[in-house]
């Protein structure tokens, strides 16, 4: 796959089909992981695979008790504000959350990672996203997840058996799947805007009015 | 360029040259980078491209201020460790790093980017490393740094004329240009020994000897 075409349409594909991911695509996602820079080049990052229904059942528990806090604090006003307004899009992204936390068992598979030493994340998200873009060239789609470890990190820790004196931390949860969706560039707001020239505020001298890569024609046909 | 070649070549090029980068690919890099996704599509990030050798120069006695700090402290005892090991990777690493601290200026283009809400990083580091995988399909060598959002944030954001009362937090500083040195992959440990199966600790029943993309023979000659 091309890579622009991976960068433009790698975005967030929740709804997936039961169909388990080839053990090959699991070993090739994880093996691009791992080729992502880290500070000193330290690679302190752990991935666990859960595909096992009993598992899954105690995480998707503890992901939809999560998913109700969310929604219950950090979401409510913003989801409130979106609703009086009519967002759509803001509809949608919840309706699709939503699925996700109602059907996490169904997800063939689940990536949990953790990593140590790494406050602001720079360590491992870049691997994360190289994880799920490596994930897209094999035609799977992935939802980068944060709300289990900063809801209920202990409960996880209890049921992966994570070693608790040794500082690590769950950083994401990424579902896996292939999808039930088309592929296609996500909606985002124009970048001129915010990218300033030399100092915060400083317009920059050019535009970009169309996402710089198209898709072809028959795009997910 | 091969997604695969992307995200196995793309590693920390902090030697580059003083030629400038084009605004067509500074333009290209930066509408990659906004297609990453952030929670809730909140895309709360800000992008401020230095090239100017004024703003260069007051940034650049910072980030030498603080990557002393950093190897005096964070570093001090892994370096001597280093050292008295005869660590030729983490000697490389040192000096390359040192490189860049003493060269700020001659680094032709360099990323500043802010986010807030955005604790863990999960929102903006996919974005970063799509700007740095774009780079490297335009044959651009990057670096993530972060010591100076670490050491030094106020007094960048004066420089930089950052409102101070908005939250914005400065997340990393990305140098780019064109690299002096060869493209290849980064050395990595194996990824079959950090991947667990089910819980932490459990083996996967298989292994990866070798990275799944190779270099072709001629590659970077």
């Amino acid at each position: 796959m091309d890579l622009s075409e991976a960068l433009y349409t790698t975005r967030a594909m929740r709804r997936v089909k039961p169909d388990p991911v080839p053990e090959a695509v699991v070993r090739q996602m994880l093996d691009a992981a791992i080729r992502a820079p880290s500070g000193g080049n330290s690679q302190t990052w752990r991935f666990i695979t859960i595909t096992e229904p009993g598992v899954k059942s105690r995480l998707g528990d503890l992901y939809r008790q999560a998913f109700a806090t969310l929604q219950g604090t950090v979401y409510k006003e913003a989801n409130e504000r979106a609703r009086a307004a009519g967002d759509e899009q803001a509809a949608r992204i919840l309706r699709s959350s939503r699925w996700l936390a109602d059907h996490f068992e169904e997800v063939p598979l689940w990536f949990f990672v953790y990593t140590r030493n790494d406050p602001d994340g720079a360590n491992i998200f870049p691997a994360v996203w190289n994880l799920m873009l490596a994930g897209r060239g094999c035609g799977i789609g992935t939802c980068l997840t944060t709300i289990l470890g900063h809801f209920k990190p202990a409960e996880v820790a209890a049921v992966l058996e994570v070693p608790s004196e040794r500082g690590w931390e769950l950083k994401a949860a990424v579902s896996a799947g292939y999808p039930t969706g088309r592929w296609g560039t996500a909606k985002r707001n124009p970048v001129h805007p915010i990218v300033y020239a030399e100092s915060w505020g400083t317009p920059v001298p050019w535009t970009v009015d169309e996402p710089m890569w198209v898709e072809p024609e028959a795009y997910g046909t």
